[in-house]
């Protein structure tokens, strides 16, 4: 579409894109996501169903026809972003459909992982190595604007299946796929030699692990060797060992 | 000490720790660096030559007898934080002596790795893995905040040591120690295949990848295999999936 140029930052459409950057809820309720940066609208242009772009005066995009585009003054767009340094675009994606949980062997489980530019950046890993990925409960949305941009743009590519913990223990059981979690102590087995890229494996939260219902349920425990002063790795890092192991 | 109370966010003593904690010039002229929360503290009791500590009213703390100690009310800890929720503590180190780089076979080289959250999770990451780290230029300052906490205390038990790169690149040479690069491209071998355990490994920063001057002397060119539509890797984690063949 021609573009529309606003100047008002309280353009009704602008906080919309504002409403839609801030809140989890507003998200859910329009089925519609943003994310920021010229780079990662090329990813979304790839990958995504966009719906609108707005654009800072000066930057240049090849846009399809049928996505509302808005051109505003650097500090109007400055006004939207989330980030310090706002990076010539914001838009909207359509939320795509996400089928049901479907147990594999070699795949990731994330449980409570909050932190949103680690639960990017294990999406941005697993995209990488093709290794799918399901979240389980208390994880920071896919579709916050941190998270997608850690994801560089895996979450328009592969966006993550939603489950619950309980459904993936019986669907995990059913289809016969064991399940495995990270953790430290004297029975688990050193990833080097466990069968990963069978198995279903729970990466738990940064500060508290996988939750103990989880650790009661596992099949097996798998622990990354480390040196003795070290408690624990980042969990993105932890996800990155695990998923280089289902693939390696 | 005997723990002194300040209820002024003036305080030239409080005043101090907020400027070490923002200026990597103040931290680099005073020779001390600053961490944040009780955590941290913990690690920097073991592993960190303590020199002051700032808790929050009703944090309790075993500290040793040299540490100069304040007491504050919560909300002046908060105006001290660089986080969103001050956690309990605030304190400063004397940065340790750094000795000078000694090439290693299995050793990684940090390029331009500007992310203090990036820079700090190769850290944390390389010292579960016992893989020594050297910065080249353009690092984040290893002794910032967000690096150090990022780090979870690797920092306090493994600093990196700084180098250039043409020091670096003389010293491997004269010790026969061959270097390589992380990057994508045809003639890259497969790290799985690579003696990566007898190599120093280039990691590049987050947006460039490794410097032309570096990719043109390396002596090998390792990738990681991924899938078609992904560019790249997050810089720590692609440090992660070399530190982790190294030891594997």
């Amino acid at each position: 579409m021609t573009p529309v140029r606003l100047t008002s930052r309280k353009n009704p459409a602008l906080q919309r894109v504002r409403r839609l950057l801030t809140s989890r809820r507003e998200r859910e309720a329009a089925g519609l996501y943003a994310g920021e940066g010229t780079k990662l609208l090329s990813e979304a242009l790839r990958w995504a169903q966009l719906d609108t772009v707005v654009l800072a005066d000066g930057v240049e995009a090849a846009l399809p026809e049928d996505v509302a585009v808005y051109r505003v003054p650097e500090e109007v767009l400055a006004s939207l972003s989330t980030q310090e340094a706002p990076q010539g675009a914001v838009f909207l994606c359509r939320t795509p459909e996400r089928g049901p949980f479907v147990p594999r062997p070699g795949m990731l489980l994330l449980d409570g992982v909050q932190d949103p530019g680690n639960l990017g950046t294990i999406l941005r890993t697993a995209d990488a190595f093709s290794v799918p990925v399901a979240l389980l409960e208390g994880c920071a949305d896919p579709f916050g604007p941190k998270t997608v941009r850690a994801s560089m743009g895996a979450v328009f590519r592969s966006p993550p299946v939603l489950t619950r913990w309980e459904e993936a223990l019986a669907a995990c059981r059913a289809a016969g796929v064991p399940l495995a979690v990270t953790a430290l102590g004297v029975d688990a087995a050193d990833v080097r030699r466990a069968p990963v890229r069978d198995l279903a494996v729970v990466i738990g939260s940064e500060g508290r692990g996988v939750r103990r219902e989880i650790l009661e349920n596992a099949d097996r425990t798998l622990a990354i060797p480390m040196g003795p002063a070290c408690e624990s790795l980042n969990a993105a890092v932890a996800a990155a060992i695990v998923a280089w192991e289902m693939i390696r």
